[in-house]
């Protein structure tokens, strides 16, 4: 009688937006779980901290303008780890299958004959969206969400932000792009090739942590805005008129503290912590 | 000198995608909190036995084939609960902020001088195809994610599918199709106007749960195979070519295992067990 070895298995996990109890239980015992941790960078240092005392942390991401981290090496670490019988954990913020290249992960792994487990995680970008009370869908305002990246990644194919914009206006979508504040200037002006002027648009910076940020304004201001405000990454970008109700209860505050403007030609910057505050 | 009385706090609570242990930090705590419970039908018993013996639950979903509680009801109850003091929490099956009325219930609440605090889950709609091991995105295959529902509500417009499909193919984007089941004919036929017979689509049902089971075929066979396979509500329906990688997998393993087909026109259905298990 031969015994199959058991393959090695590598679990994928995804931290989520940022907020450490914003991390599911699965996550959690997975990290409890690793020997061996390969953290992207805007993993949030406390979860970092869930894991085990003898586990080795390996950062992996990008480090402030720095190259990242090849993708190769990365999964190279991983395949030679589980090889090597580690309990392998990959880290990654938000959800590991949305933007975050787990798909090309889970093919390196699985063609050298390891078991993947994926955990997702709750993406940023609706979280983002989520922080600022205002829905992703509504049955007035928005049939569905689409979720892009502004940031075409090497190999990739470039969008089309003209063709995105003319299928949100269609089809009554909800825009929620990646990645996007360095690129602001082409996604603005490819989107009003589609959409009005006016459409509602935020920008939410480290969504779901104590330092998040956004701003609120229509299309035609959005890269003005983003300068004028100095948002900047990691931070999401938001279309749509879900955001109608958010940006006519703040004109409401605003005025009510003597701020009030005629239109949303300027626009404001709040701390997230005034609207919906985390108990 | 006076004091202004706090305003009462709601929570809106996502319960994920079905699994208990798929369930944030943050959302575990809200349950443990709430002293009026507001549940969803589809929201897994293990969850809402979290709440305190203490606190009241009420299940406000659709019961079989009976008829909804209306919203307007639901509604009256979290605000008549919190006005008399309960500590009260909606706990909605995925996200509460997608296709899931969620932004109807902060305006009410709002309205009513309510402070609302909202609590991501994971979406269903990611979390089915996760658990698939299939990626929402890919470099080469998909550049973004599209979430639609396929049962359009009371007072909501219809979703022009054609258009839908269009996008998709322009703009390479996966289709995660929520509540469609019933209407899979009307889908089918509409997306056949702008995406090929032969795009890979994945059938999902009872995501994450012990009972999930999917099925994998080709467009032009899509409400013919979810017939054929007895797949039901609570389901999603995924297109697009990032399955590709699936279908080849599986084509290999039925071949390992003498079920082979020479293409996809067969449909297969497989326990997800047997692909990605939970450990």
């Amino acid at each position: 009688m031969s015994l199959t070895p058991t393959p090695p298995l590598v679990k994928l996990v995804g931290a989520g937006p940022g907020a450490a109890d914003l991390l599911t239980l699965r996550a959690v015992r997975a990290i409890e779980w690793a020997s061996l941790l390969l953290v992207d960078d805007l993993v949030n240092p406390d979860i970092v901290a869930l894991a085990s005392p003898q586990a080795r942390v390996i950062h992996v991401g990008k480090r402030g303008g720095c190259q990242q981290t090849p993708q190769a090496f990365i999964e190279r670490l991983m395949v030679r780890g589980a090889q090597g019988g580690e309990r392998v954990v990959r880290l990654k913020g938000g959800d590991p299958f949305i933007f975050g290249r787990g798909g090309e992960e889970v093919q390196t792994l699985r063609s050298h004959g390891m078991e993947v487990e994926v955990i997702n995680g709750i993406t940023a970008g609706l979280a983002g969206v989520s922080s600022l009370g205002v829905p992703l869908t509504h049955r007035q305002h928005a049939q569905g969400v689409v979720l892009l990246t502004g940031h075409a990644q090497a190999g990739a194919l470039a969008t089309n932000w003209g063709a995105v914009a003319q299928a949100a206006s269609q089809l009554h979508l909800t825009l929620v792009i990646y990645m996007g504040v360095r690129e602001l200037p082409a996604i603005e002006q490819g989107l009003r090739q589609g959409l009005a002027d006016d459409t509602p648009v935020a920008v939410i910076q480290n969504a779901t942590l104590p330092q998040q940020r956004h701003a609120v304004t229509v299309l035609s201001d959005l890269a003005a805005m983003v300068l004028r405000e100095g948002l900047s990454s990691p931070a999401i970008v938001v279309v749509g008129d879900v955001l109608k109700g958010l940006a006519q209860a703040q004109a409401v505050a605003c005025e009510n503290t003597g701020l009030f403007e005629e239109n949303l030609e300027h626009a404001w910057t709040l701390n997230a912590s005034t609207s919906l505050a985390a108990r």
